[in-house]
């Protein structure tokens, strides 16, 4: 009966195609010694090899001893090549979380020694009932879809044969096979959380359904499925616009999106840069720069932002003293513009004239970050920015600050710094008003009196 | 605290909009007394006009009366206007489930009342509390996504304030501004399985995450996008294949669909054609039809169906005796049609020949359900398929269940009744077979000797 149901379930996920080499991870609890010897009657069918791989974590003293020595025994019993392995988890954990670098290191070892056996999956017994129990974890804890759908049946060389059979299903087939198994005295002190959902709430869960397992395998089905479908909606755009080690994204494809496609996205790019999750709030506070206007910016966790001008949204690594590049556009008067030194504003008729408002018209005005190439026009000459810069002895971390204001392809203000000539016989002209921010940006100080105006 | 809590959770979800007259259903237990409270302290900021309504069920004899007494007096102490009723619940549900009756019975009475003081809004006094509890129960219980994100903050008409509170804030509102409420004795009894997650799962959730009413929260806003997007991605699909009472999307748009959306699109055409759920096991019958060959069909609940053939995926009412429209295609030989009446064999050259080879090579066989305007040619005339079936007297049911075997626009063969005349010089031709199914349809053993071969 219980083989059938794994094997239905291999079938079904496609776990474990013929000729493969499959390790068990073998602790020697119930789970997965019902799993070796499933895996073992299904041999011939399958045209399996089956190994085994025990690591012993040194958490619990002599009864992690007594589980190595019974693993030990029980594969020779059941000839089987049987890998083993010992780490003194507690003495290079230094801190981190117990559970977290046992978990860690014993991935690690297991893939050591699939190489070593030169196989290609690795077999846990993860249960329905644990899966049930992972998802109520989660909902606990805060989850979206992926956490909500709990670990999959298969995820690159691990598989699940036991995903769809439950905790009570494994019990009674020991007793019917009388297999021998060990009993982890630890369950009921490191995995506190999951030993209260296993003995407070799933009882109680299977009062209102005794199948609550087949409901939550259907409801994770549905939610593998949905997770897919969400990927695949956003992975044209995550190839498109990650590159480089960064995210950048232009708003007019990002605003076209679904909310849930944005939060997918944002969540995928940061996964991708990362490797880690982002947490809601952080997702939030993404979207949320949407409705800003001009440049904003917001700390993520791992040393990263997100930030937006008018152009784009990107999330890249922040570094210290380092200024993003921006961009914006006016076409409308009046204008206000946010810059990491300050505000810009554009008014017709009043302030200094830039620029004729016939060209405004026109062309437009855009504010933007240098860019190599940039060049400056004098009467009789012009002089690359970057010359200029230096000779004003602007330093080199300031200069990409500054907002460089531009009329078609022509320089025609850097505040503080920089004004291009205009003939006055222009009876409407765009007149310019800087304010410094209080933020310790480059100081403009000089405004207007040292003012290279174009003129001179 | 609470009341700015309401105001927020009123604007981010836009629930109450200015100059409305919200009806407050009033039970008068916490929540219920506590949505009223802060609703009447918040009149003049929101602009609203604020009735109560409450229906005594008669469920709970005295105590039942104990409640409309108290709710009266604190309408007329609060200086609210009251709308009552009163409907004995236990002798209308006959057998129904008391609660689902009660339910039913309570919403028509809001409306009706909403309806009489020409109001726009009605506000319920549900929770995150009650959320947590509904997304449990819906989990236990088996859920997709629509399940997993519980109530929504605004349904149609129905708004629900106190959305983003819990039960612990409620209860300390009520404490501090000193309001009064009824207990509902009953809560211990008919709502056995909501009180079992409230008095025993909640609190172990509880130790494992204080807040874990707000991690719900942000879980149900994910899966609320995420269905929305769902929604929106069939939509116009829905809207193209949904007409005339059923369901009919041709398989090449369907199989396109990514798995997920298969699934939403059956499950809501389902509901938009009965207003019912459709189970996940019925959802996965619809999807496994595609695996088949030829055609197939599935009961689903309400004497509705689900059958493809190798056009269509049709979803629509089983009428007795009727046979849905069907459609196949040979383009290869040979070739093998499973019909209402039996199965149809198309070989080369072997058989009784219908037509060419080199026209079959051409323009393939048809094999459909008649259609109006269908016409039989004869050498010297051609005469309605109608009235040939009249004149051969096949009963009218009986018609729509044969095969009509088509060349280009040319009939061919109409087993046991009709077959078309064909050159036998040809050097290669189709020929037929035809095998009558078991099941009780028209009654073709008179095959071949009884055919109107064209020929005649």
């Amino acid at each position: 009966m219980l083989k059938e149901k794994v094997l239905k379930t291999i079938k079904k996920f496609q776990l474990i195609p013929k000729g493969s080499k499959v390790l068990v991870a073998l602790s020697g609890g119930p789970d997965s010694v019902t799993l070796l010897h499933v895996l073992l009657s299904l041999k011939e069918e399958l045209q399996i090899e089956v190994f085994a791989a025990h690591l012993n974590h040194m958490l619990r003293g002599e009864e992690s001893e007594r589980d190595e020595r019974f693993v030990k025994e029980l594969c020779k019993k059941w000839n089987v090549p049987l890998l083993t392995g010992r780490v003194n988890v507690k003495e290079i954990s230094k801190g981190r979380n117990v559970e977290a670098v046992a978990r860690d290191v014993r991935y690690k070892f297991l893939n050591e020694k699939l190489k070593e056996i030169d196989g290609n999956l690795i077999a846990t017994g993860h249960t329905a009932s644990d899966l049930l129990e992972t998802v109520l974890l989660n909902l606990a804890k805060g989850a979206g879809v992926k956490g909500l759908r709990g670990f999959l049946p298969k995820r690159d060389r691990i598989v699940r044969p036991l995903f769809e059979v439950t905790r009570e299903e494994v019990e009674a087939y020991v007793k019917e096979k009388g297999l021998p198994f060990v009993v982890d005295s630890s369950n009921l002190s490191t995995e506190y959380e999951r030993n209260l959902l296993r003995l407070k709430v799933v009882p109680v869960l299977k009062e209102i359904n005794p199948s609550v397992e087949t409901a939550v395998l259907r409801t994770t089905e549905i939610l593998r499925d949905v997770e897919e479908f969400l990927e695949l909606s956003v992975e044209p755009l995550l190839r498109e616009f990650l590159k480089d080690g960064k995210f950048c994204i232009p708003l007019t494809e990002f605003k076209k999106l679904h909310d849930a496609l944005k939060k997918e996205l944002i969540t995928r790019a940061y996964r991708a840069l990362t490797g880690e999750s982002l947490s809601y709030e952080n997702v939030s506070s993404v979207i949320s720069l949407l409705r800003k206007e001009g440049y904003k910016e917001v700390e993520l966790s791992k040393g990263f932002i997100a930030y937006r001008d008018q152009r784009e949204l990107c999330i890249q690594r922040k570094e210290e003293g380092d200024v993003k590049p921006f961009y914006f556009e006016v076409r409308e008067l009046p204008a206000k513009v946010d810059t990491p030194v300050g505000t810009l504003f554009f008014e017709k008729d009043r302030g200094k004239p830039v620029v004729s408002y016939e060209e405004f018209k026109e062309k437009g005005i855009i504010i933007r970050s240098r860019k190599p190439g940039d060049r400056l026009i004098f009467r009789r000459f012009s002089k690359p920015l970057k010359k200029f810069l230096i000779e004003k002895k602007v330093p080199a971390k300031e200069r990409d600050k500054l907002p460089i204001v531009i009329s078609g392809d022509r320089i025609i203000w850097i505040p503080g710094l920089y004004r291009a000539y205009i003939n006055d016989t222009h009876v409407s002209y765009v007149g310019v008003r800087f304010e410094k921010s209080d933020s310790k940006g480059f100081d403009t100080g000089r405004e207007d009196k040292a003012e290279s105006s174009g003129t001179c």
